[in-house]
């Protein structure tokens, strides 16, 4: 690989601010620790933006989308049409995260990695990877030029939000079968058995989720020998949309924006930019616990402690858009409270 | 008692706007089910609003302060002046709920029941009840007749909400000293031992704790014979501004108000209100799980699913001003969504 610009270093948190932000919100009127995790949210917010009051007005939530040869195995309740489909409902504002991203004013960046079959919608960015992985249970889900032309397409994304002055990334996802994707991809990256890690997805009835699980198993052996690195995890049992938030994560802690992760298959995405690349962990904060049985595995092996826990299992970046008003009342908090000082409010006796 | 007005029914959630919600929301484009628990607070809401489309724009946040006899026996980390000053915080924007309020384009409601010395603050409605409640640990926190006019205190704020327009009440409270008493009622009414419930607080020490725990089981065994209901509990062992809670979240189902609980003390005063008129309980709403051991006990006997679990530990209403976006993304997500019809999006074979 010529070009290996996610091993490239990430942007530091500036422990400078950090600690001037600490210290401020010692002095503000509240027992200290009483806004439990939303205080620690800011004062890592300030440390990475290197300003004692940070902020995240500025919300730029990229949708990837792509489809999944291992939809053949019988692994989906949903049909393979339904990701070209629903890249429609989000440029026309009907799904979920449209919703969401209106009402947060966050912009909202549409990107078709390679679908079933090539779709040209207003709106959208598209990429023509391919039409959708191969199916993974027989072969590799992708060549390492079809992975590399996602990652880039992921950091793409990052770049746009960088000109555009975006203070917080939200990469979310779509593709039909892409579950089972994220499932076999931490199953790898956790030595773990699929029956540990394997869910309904969007859907499925007890027997799916079985089939699911030994169609994975037969996956991990089939692709045993290369599976031993990140990337092999991500070319052989990804997705191209997978492999573009991969890219977005990195890209943001090259380029100095925070990301928020979120559910079972951005964090699995972002277990991998870890894996790779560790100097990109303080740059993602991670917005809930999702309903898919695998997600709390992956999210331990981060050590990331989750805003939300609502039992979501929608992706689309849903989630983390719904932690984002949390970011931001926690920066609003931080930056226009009184301090003790200034309200004349007696402080606890030292 | 001559004016029982708490015990009049209960507003009534509406079946068929409940089921045609419910039905409608099957039709919007993701997976049934697939946004979890905001799916379910906006079904409720569509029935206890009887429109098919909820809203919850428009909040009205009421502050309930109050001081507390038990202060003297030395179980808070906070001298008792800071009730006061808080109120002054509270109008001067200065205070989390402020900020918070401000955010939220809600209307803030001060109201002081009656603190240690009188004040006369701009925007605050003072209703001096008393200098503070007597010691609990040496006889009934307040008479009858406190009582009853801390209920209707609480209950006034939300006939003030009703005639502005509200959509959703948040009652949070101030008082130095009243987790103590949150935390004797939760003995007292769910016949634990203090061990199992007391906690720091703001931020008592561990020996703290073992006295405050200490304090509360005198008061239990002084009592004893006047805490056999509700409102035993609430006089004998309460707080003025605990009382006003307890009236306004039934003032809120009488009046057709659906009100979003705050931490543990709030929820406290959920259980009294229950306890008293059980048709209260469709309209309350649980914001989170906060920092104090007793408040996941006194959400498990309500049945109560929180909806943030962040470690909060503040009061004032901040918890439940925190949880109001994902009360207002649930609506929009459910009024503003395409159906699968509309969007032209496969649904799952059914």
């Amino acid at each position: 690989m010529s070009n290996v610009w996610w091993l490239a270093p990430a942007l530091e948190s500036d422990p400078h601010s950090l600690e001037q932000a600490l210290a401020y919100q010692q002095q503000l009127t509240k027992p200290a620790g009483s806004l439990g995790q939303l205080e620690r949210v800011a004062v890592q917010l300030a440390g990475l933006q290197r300003r004692v009051k940070p902020h995240v007005d500025s919300v730029w939530i990229a949708i990837f989308a792509g489809d999944h040869g291992v939809v053949a195995e019988g692994i989906s309740a949903y049909p393979q049409e339904v990701t070209g489909q629903m890249l429609h409902n989000f440029v026309m504002g009907g799904a979920a995260i449209s919703v969401l991203a209106k009402q947060l004013s966050a912009q909202l960046d549409v990107v078709d990695l390679g679908t079933i079959s090539p779709m040209n919608l207003p709106g959208v960015v598209h990429l023509n990877i391919g039409a959708g992985t191969a199916n993974f249970a027989k072969g590799p889900a992708m060549t390492q030029e079809q992975g590399l032309l996602a990652l880039q397409g992921g950091r793409d994304s990052v770049l746009r939000a960088k000109a555009a002055g975006a203070e917080l990334f939200i990469g979310g996802e779509m593709g039909i079968g892409n579950t089972t994707a994220a499932s076999a991809m931490a199953c790898a990256l956790l030595s773990c058995p699929a029956t540990l890690l394997v869910g309904p997805g969007t859907g499925l009835d007890p027997l799916g989720v079985s089939h699911k699980a030994q169609v994975i198993e037969r996956a991990l052996a089939l692709h045993a020998d290369r599976v031993g690195d990140p990337l092999g995890v991500l070319f052989c049992l990804g997705g191209f949309e997978v492999a573009a938030l991969v890219g977005a994560y990195l890209a943001c802690a090259q380029e100095g924006i925070a990301a928020l992760v979120d559910g079972f298959i951005c964090t699995v995405a972002a277990l991998v930019a870890v894996r790779l690349n560790p100097a990109c962990r303080p740059w993602l904060f991670f917005a809930h616990r999702g309903a898919e049985p695998g997600h709390r595995h992956v999210l331990e092996a981060l050590q990331a402690e989750p805003l939300l826990d609502l039992g979501l299992r929608l992706g689309e970046g849903s989630g983390a858009a719904l932690a984002v008003p949390l970011l931001r009342l926690a920066c609003e908090l931080h930056n226009g409270m009184a301090t003790f000082a200034q309200a004349a409010v007696a402080d606890r006796p030292a």
